[in-house]
C-alpha cells in the first residue's frame, strides 16, 4: 500500500534496507524515531555521515580508521613480530575484544570466492607478502572464518609465504568455552577431538 | 573496551539506543552503513532528518502528517459518520493496511496509564470528543490495544460520549486468522468462545 506520508515511507524504506532488519521492524525503528526529541534523530544522522566521511583503510593493515597508520600499527607497545591476518575489520574487532592478542594484524578486506568472482587478486594479499617480506615478521597467524573459503583463503596465502621461514599458524578450532556439549555442532566436536591436548 | 575508532563506536552507540538493537547487531548495522557506497548511508541519515523536519500531527486526528489537515481527514471519499480511535499512529497505519475500514480516525497519542504518569488529560480525548459533539458522526470505533490499559482508555472515553446518542463499539476479539487454534493464547480462546458467532 502506498504509505500515508511520503517521508515516513521512504524511511522506512531505507531502513529495511539495513541487514537483519525486515519491513515490520523498520515501521518500528521509523516510528521510535519520530517519537524522540529531534537532537537524538540528529545525532543518530550525523553518526551516519560521520562514519562514511571520516573512516578509511589504513595504508599498511586494511583496518578501519581515521588517521593512517592506524592505531594499532602506529602503537609502539604492539608485538611487531606477529601479524594476524583476518578477513575484515569486525574480526579483528572481535580479537580486541578478546584482549588476548598484542601483535599486529592484516586485514584481507575479504576471502577467495570465485562462485562470487572474488579472487586473490581482490585482496590485499600482495601487500601481507610485502609486509612479510620486508622482515622483522616471525609469526603469521590465520584467523580467517572457519570455512571453506576461509580455511582456502588462508591455504592459498600459505602457499604464498612458504619459503620465507615464518611461522605460519593459525586459531585453534574445538568446542567454544561456555557450550554445552550436547549442543556443540559435529564439526566442532570433530575439531575439538582431532585436536585433543594432554591433561595436566 | 574503548572503540578503536571513534566515529564508529559513537555510530555503534546511537545505534544501540534503537529499540531492539542490542550492541552486537548496531555493531553488525554499523560495519554495514561502512561498507556501503556513501550515497546510500547518505539517504539514510537524509530520511532520518527529513522526516524530523517534515512530520507532525495532524490538527484533527493526530495522525502523522506532512501536510495539515492529515490525507485521511482530507480525503472527500472517507465516510465521515464513523471515527476508529486508536492510541498510537502506527495502530491507525496497520487498520488502513487490512483495507476493511473507509472511515474516519481519532489517535490518542497514548493510553491512560496512571502508573506511569499518562493521565486522560495527557492524551488527545478533548478533541474526541469535540468532534463527536460537533456532530455527523454515528459510530465511534475503540480500536484501542486489547490490554488492561487499553480497554481501560476506551471504558473512560465511553463515559465520557455516553448520551450524545452516537454509536460505541470496539474491534471483535477471538482467534487470530491463520492461527493454530493448539498455539492460541488462553484468554484469545475465552473471548472467542464468549463472542462465539451463529454458523450461516
Amino acid at each position: 500500500m502506498p504509505p500515508l506520508v511520503e517521508s515516513l515511507g521512504r524511511l522506512i524504506a531505507e531502513l529495511s534496507k539495513l541487514p537483519g532488519i525486515g519491513e515490520r521492524s523498520a515501521e518500528r525503528l521509523a516510528f521510535h524515531l519520530l517519537r524522540e526529541p529531534p537532537e537524538e534523530a540528529k545525532r543518530l544522522a550525523e553518526a551516519i555521515l560521520d562514519v562514511k566521511a571520516r573512516i578509511r583503510s589504513c595504508s599498511t593493515c586494511s583496518n578501519l580508521t581515521e588517521a593512517d597508520p592506524c592505531r594499532l600499527c602506529a602503537d609502539s607497545s604492539r608485538d611487531r613480530t606477529t601479524i594476524c591476518v583476518v578477513e575484515q575489520p569486525n574480526d579483528l574487532w572481535a580479537i580486541e575484544k578478546a584482549g588476548a592478542y598484542r601483535g599486529l594484524y592484516h586485514v584481507l578486506l575479504g576471502r577467495i570466492a570465485p562462485l562470487e568472482d572474488v579472487h586473490p587478486e581482490d585482496l590485499t594479499i600482495v601487500r601481507l607478502v610485502e609486509r612479510v617480506r620486508a622482515g622483522g615478521v616471525t609469526e603469521v597467524i590465520f584467523a580467517t572464518n572457519p570455512t571453506l573459503e576461509g580455511d582456502g583463503t588462508a591455504l592459498h596465502i600459505q602457499r604464498l609465504l612458504a619459503g620465507t621461514g615464518v611461522r605460519l599458524t593459525r586459531l585453534a578450532r574445538g568446542i567454544p568455552a561456555g557450550s554445552t556439549l550436547q549442543y556443540v555442532s559435529p564439526p566442532s566436536l570433530a575439531d575439538a577431538l582431532d585436536g585433543r591436548r594432554p591433561l595436566g
